[in-house]
């Protein structure tokens, strides 16, 4: 665990109970594959966004956002299990991605089954909380067409790189703001600007999650680097490379991109051309940016321990090397 | 649509309605593929199940009843995509399947955002309502689970045969029998009678589904037959034909499910070993128990016309061609 959730690592364990207790089945098979993914141990990111944004406008009893936080760390890892067979991802966590160990078919279903088991949870809470998952959910969906009809396009644009992110992971984490500030009983205001707050870590988060991507120890990752680029996924630092390069690397990049390439020396040279592009520095900027607007999000919420571990969050996702 | 249907084409109509409203999406690719399937023309044996059950308790205002179908047969409809990618069907309702024309991945994402939909619309309904779909969509993956540790098991049981129809196709239409009989304000004898007939006649219509792989019109169903040889799966026919075929013709049949053979020859000589073996008589005598049992199971309900749709609903059932 990272030392920013070490405050709330009684309500994070509560969660993962509650998770363990919804991937049971009477298919082995479901269970086992569902604790392949969760095991490996994803950052809980969402979940602690909820939960700290619950007790920073004055939540009290956890039992409700705990479900919430376990609903929507569910559906995080269906989409993990889906999105790796719709990228040919081959590691995961460390591991290799379920879907080359269990098959297609048997993943495909375990991750429809999270969903499920999330949907049944996420249920039960009021009106505004289900359209608030339902839409995060729509989101993840349409982001997820919206990068596959982008892959290996070097022409793709910044905003639609952003549109992607945007739907993919500051979504969520956005919802789970929005809900765990909801169930704390915040005021409009306070919920609004957390999912302004969620929204922009989450962007943050996924810019750090394409530098790592790009610099990142594979060791640490649990994943080689230059995934992006052997999926055709152009991500902020590619866009970089590809505007500011010399033309001739630009092209070169450009070319690699159009292919996915998975040769490795192709992705070794179009990693090569990125960083080279100062295109690491420039997406830390813009990184440190979003978590700044995040930071100022939360201008309106009163100053406390809660808030403050908010603010530490955001230094943790910008500095976080895996 | 067929005859059974005419007295709720209304509703049905609305369902439609309401299903075309859901699937709109900003990625025109998502909308494109649930257009593909469901405007193929399902039965919409779910919906009418549904509405009829509301009605022979006394429903009746049919909003809600229309709003729960739609999320029904949204779920039917995300998961035979799904099923299509899992099974590697080739046709399904007269048009090549989903996958085989936009791609796995983007078949895949179209029924998480099917899924996605159909929940927002059933997490609006009370609290037992949202158990029974949540407890059949949980019970559709376990099913999908266990047929495929089952695929190309010549020994598999009669037993194991009934849990995975129960479980995949029985399970959705019990739960919209329940479900229109709670929104229709029946006593829980009525539910639970409901539930009886909806179960049965979901066996009845998978029985006859494995038989019309048998013997069924190719142009009628919209797909060749054999699609269960091929897919390894043993349905009661086959189990028939492996107990009481000659021990000769028994163990071509055995090796021919083993291999899930797609070889033309091959599944010819299935489909005649089972057809010679008596099975597609046996196989309808059991739909017709089943039937039997559907028809019994309303015995508590009040004679009326909407009981009287209720048994013909089981007549045609067993009596379709596709």
């Amino acid at each position: 665990m990272a030392s920013w959730d070490l405050t709330i690592s009684k309500e994070l364990k509560m969660v993962s109970a509650l998770i363990k207790e919804n991937i049971a089945s009477k298919e082995a098979m479901l269970t086992e594959i569902a604790e392949y993914v969760i095991e490996a141990g994803g950052k809980m990111v969402r979940p602690a966004v909820t939960i700290l944004s619950f007790y920073s406008v004055g939540g009290k009893d956890v039992e409700d956002v705990v479900r919430f936080a376990a609903s929507l760390e569910l559906i995080h890892n269906a989409t993990l299990l889906h999105d790796d067979i719709n990228d040919g991802g081959v590691m995961r966590r460390g591991r290799p991605a379920a879907y080359t160990r269990y098959g297609i078919q048997n993943t495909l279903v375990t991750g429809d089954f999270l969903f499920t088991r999330a949907f049944a949870i996420g249920a039960k809470f009021e009106s505004a909380i289900v359209d608030i998952t339902a839409e995060a959910c729509v989101n993840l969906a349409e982001g997820e067409i919206s990068q596959r009809r982008h892959a290996r396009d070097p022409t793709v644009s910044e905003e639609d790189y952003l549109g992607i992110i945007r739907r993919k992971t500051a979504g969520p984490i956005s919802a789970g703001a929005k809900v765990g500030a909801i169930l704390g009983g915040g005021s409009l205001e306070e919920v609004l600007a957390l999912g302004e707050y969620g929204k922009n870590l989450g962007i943050a988060f996924q810019i750090v999650d394409d530098i790592l991507d790009v610099v990142g120890n594979e060791e640490q990752l649990g994943k080689p680097t230059g995934t992006d680029i052997r999926e055709g996924n152009v991500t902020l630092l590619t866009l970089h490379a590809l505007q500011n390069g010399s033309r001739r690397e630009a092209e070169v990049l450009a070319e690699i991109v159009r292919r996915a390439s998975k040769d490795k020396e192709d992705v070794s040279r179009a990693l090569e051309i990125i960083v080279g592009s100062g295109a690491v520095e420039a997406a830390r900027q813009r990184a440190k940016e979003y978590g700044e607007r995040a930071k100022e999000s939360l201008g309106l919420l009163t100053t406390g321990p809660r808030k403050l571990e908010l603010l530490k969050l955001v230094d943790y996702v910008l500095n976080r090397e895996s």
